[in-house]
């Protein structure tokens, strides 16, 4: 049975329901994993905890899978024993999805990294799961081709598939959403199933692999994924463009999108987040609201793009834009933005993160940002807001004492007031970072009481005994 | 009970399983929606076929909707009475979608026909599930902006919808999976829920999205569909290009492809469908293998385009492009495209079609097409094909004399063939046209039992009663 308790160390993750793991699991684990099976504390830490704000107890023992087949075993094992399975990539959740809520064990992808099958003239590529977008894109450069889903950390393509994440190119390349061909994934019940084929679209029967991407762990475990590539472009362009106001950096975005000008990133940084980045990455950025774009296309139709954008910029005030001309200049650019961050949790040492995720139409943006902006100044706490505008998606970072329940406090409510007003707007909770144990909530207000009684059903339906990851998405 | 039955008049429909409907529930439906509930033989057989070469008895009923709230109380009377729901649009369902092969009742979505929110500053709009493609761009006319997706018939975005559907335009702009961004639905108990938010992207829990598109009315009825727009392209283009043989058509096409030439169609049309065409639309296209294609862009990218396919073309022995300059022109060259099926049907007065739908990765398009061509041409049925060669999809139709039954039997094997070529190719049994009846078989070939096991767990879990339009893409 189930034991109810309230670990003291948890924030925000009031009630813990832990399962107990059977010492019998543990030693049916070291007999099938050996050294593969690790049940010291510090190797558990590690494993127990992301880039949330929460804290949870440990997973009782980690596996570290080398194949698919040893992730079978390992849920065959948890099946039998009723014991909770957490999947694990690189940890870099900020939503609470690698915590063991309600205890059992976390396995671990990261040693199956292995670039499978890069079927360049399709423009695919399989990959285990343990596999990083840097890692992917390495593999894939001398075929001319890349992959552009890019969340800021540099996370594995099973997390990424697993939370349906997105990243500065979504603007022009989509998420995970429209970008996993196919997974192979072990089921609830330990078996090994395909979700699709390699071909670019597909009518035949249920769309279970948009049904797993974005699942959080909770129908199965990731173990291979096929993902679409891209052409490297023929010409690219990198700017940065100032604006006077936050307003007008926003309202140079939606007119951008509008007008369809097909910008390949289109990324916001207020000032507060130019300072960190600046610091931290030795830049010197100009202060106040920055857009950072990108445009990929053949030399005429960047040309066409840049022209496009410099006029709207004009219309609201932008300055002259700064380019970034070659290779090297870019990545710095790119990896500073990639770093915000990392820049942000830096400049407050000892602070965590709570972070917001709202997405919505793009004509609702500047609503959606500009009053959570004037919310979050009045609150005094420290802040920082970075955007894939371009998507109508953007982030608050509150920088909390972890030490000070009346910061977090504060930072709760602030999202609370933003995710309220998103929803208002007809966007959603979380644009690419999904609900872990943050937003179940939230989840109810945006989608429904009805839409949460259908995915809870298909879980029940999937996984009877609640091991998949439990207690993230929504509880049963 | 569930009365066992073999119907005479069935083709391919070997069992059907007809379950009574009770003269009770008849009454009950005549009480609640008078005058809008048919029982009278011709009403019921309209909604009893489609264009498959399938036949089964009537459904007992037509219910033809006004509102989301209709839908709702017929089928919480069909719950009650444990009666099969077939949702119904305009009846183009290729695969015997709305055959009632279980028995049941028709629900006819027709007069839902309002395009409800045009949200053009967002580039998405908001229709009732009866509105057709041709209505929808109808009414976007003034906005600069079109919706893309285009099956060969007039359907409506709620079949559409259902049964994941393309079309021509699905190269550049993708299949509904990429294009539906939220759903009304009514589940099996008669419950209304949403799925989506107007927000881009999202990751708020299971894509129930994605899930319904391509579930053939299996889960549910679609009540309201939400799509993306896109705005009319600056300058657009159409050529015809022709060929020795469809060996260079099918090799230009796949090095247009894998070059990343962003071509808005790209379509394949054999010398019998030429000679159809050109018969039933009065056109003098020249006999033999063709590509039609359309370029989209700012002119400077379509320019770019061009120059790019022509050179391609040359490669393989294309003669000189013959361009379609003025909208009517295109308008006349796409709409015979369009009609190719109905051309090809009226080839043979009496015949009935067996479509096949394979689509497989470009690298493979000329293995799973051409050996395909080969076995049709030594079988000596009448046939034509069709392609949405750049996605790797094409269609060829064997026309049978449905009196012949060794005409059937030869097209049904030409069709295994093509089916089990292209799986072995890592292609997909049904690019656009879903299983219905006709694929349950190559659909558990294509995924394997287990992840047919998981569509059939989820099934059971939302549709209890087994009431959703039973007995498409499985059986349960």
């Amino acid at each position: 049975m189930p034991m109810k308790a309230t670990a003291s160390t948890s924030h925000l993750v009031p009630e813990l329901h832990l399962r107990s793991v059977p010492a019998a699991m543990i030693e049916a684990l070291k007999t099938r994993f050996a050294e593969n099976c690790s049940a010291a504390l510090v190797v558990r830490e590690q494993h127990g905890r992301d880039e949330s704000s929460f804290e949870a107890p440990p997973p009782a023992a980690v596996v570290f899978a080398e194949s698919t087949q040893d992730v079978a075993d390992a849920v065959k094992l948890a099946s039998q024993y009723n014991v909770p399975v957490i999947p694990f990539g690189v940890g870099t959740s900020l939503e609470g999805h690698l915590l063991a809520v309600q205890g059992g064990i976390s396995i671990d992808l990261g040693r199956m990294n292995q670039v499978l099958d890069i079927n360049a003239e399709d423009l695919t590529v399989t990959v285990q799961p343990g596999v990083t977008r840097k890692q992917l894109n390495e593999a894939v450069k001398g075929t001319g081709l890349f992959f552009p889903i890019d969340p800021g950390a540099d996370a594995t393509l099973g997390g990424m598939s697993a939370t349906r994440a997105s990243g500065t190119n979504a603007v022009r390349y989509g998420t995970m959403r429209e970008n996993v061909l196919a997974l192979e994934v072990v089921t609830a019940s330990g078996e090994i199933i395909r979700t699709g084929t390699r071909a670019k679209k597909s009518a035949a029967g249920y769309d279970l692999t948009r049904l797993l991407v974005g699942s959080e762990g909770t129908l199965g475990v990731i173990t291979e994924v096929t993902v679409k590539l891209y052409p490297l472009p023929e010409a690219v362009m990198a700017a940065t463009c100032s604006f006077g106001s936050l307003a007008d950096a926003v309202n140079t975005t939606i007119q951008i999108i509008q007008l369809g000008v097909p910008i390949a990133r289109c990324e916001l940084l207020d000032a507060n987040t130019i300072r960190m980045v600046n610091q931290h990455s030795h830049l010197s950025l100009r202060e106040g609201a920055l857009l950072l774009m990108e445009f990929h296309g053949s030399p005429a139709s960047v040309k066409e793009q840049v022209a496009s954008v410099q006029a709207i910029a004009n219309d609201f005030g932008g300055q002259t834009f700064e380019w970034a001309c070659t290779p090297e200049e870019r990545t710095r650019l790119w990896s500073a933005r990639h770093n915000a961050y990392f820049a942000g949790i830096q400049s407050r040492p000892g602070c965590r993160a709570i972070t917001t995720d709202t997405c919505v139409p793009i004509s609702h943006l500047a609503d959606a940002l500009l009053d959570s902006v004037t919310e979050a100044e009045a609150s005094g706490l420290s802040y920082f807001l970075v955007g894939h505008v371009g998507d109508g998606n953007f982030h608050m970072a509150y920088l909390i004492d972890p030490d000070k329940p009346e910061e977090r406090a504060t930072a709760e409510q602030l999202n609370q007031q933003l995710v309220h007003r998103a929803l208002k707007l007809d966007g959603t909770c979380t644009g690419e970072h999904g609900i872990g144990l943050h937003k179940m909530d939230f989840l109810v207000t945006e989608t429904g009481t009805g839409a949460v009684a259908m995915m809870r059903s298909i879980k029940r339906a999937l996984d009877p005994k609640n091991i998949m990851n439990p207690g993230k998405i929504f509880l049963l």
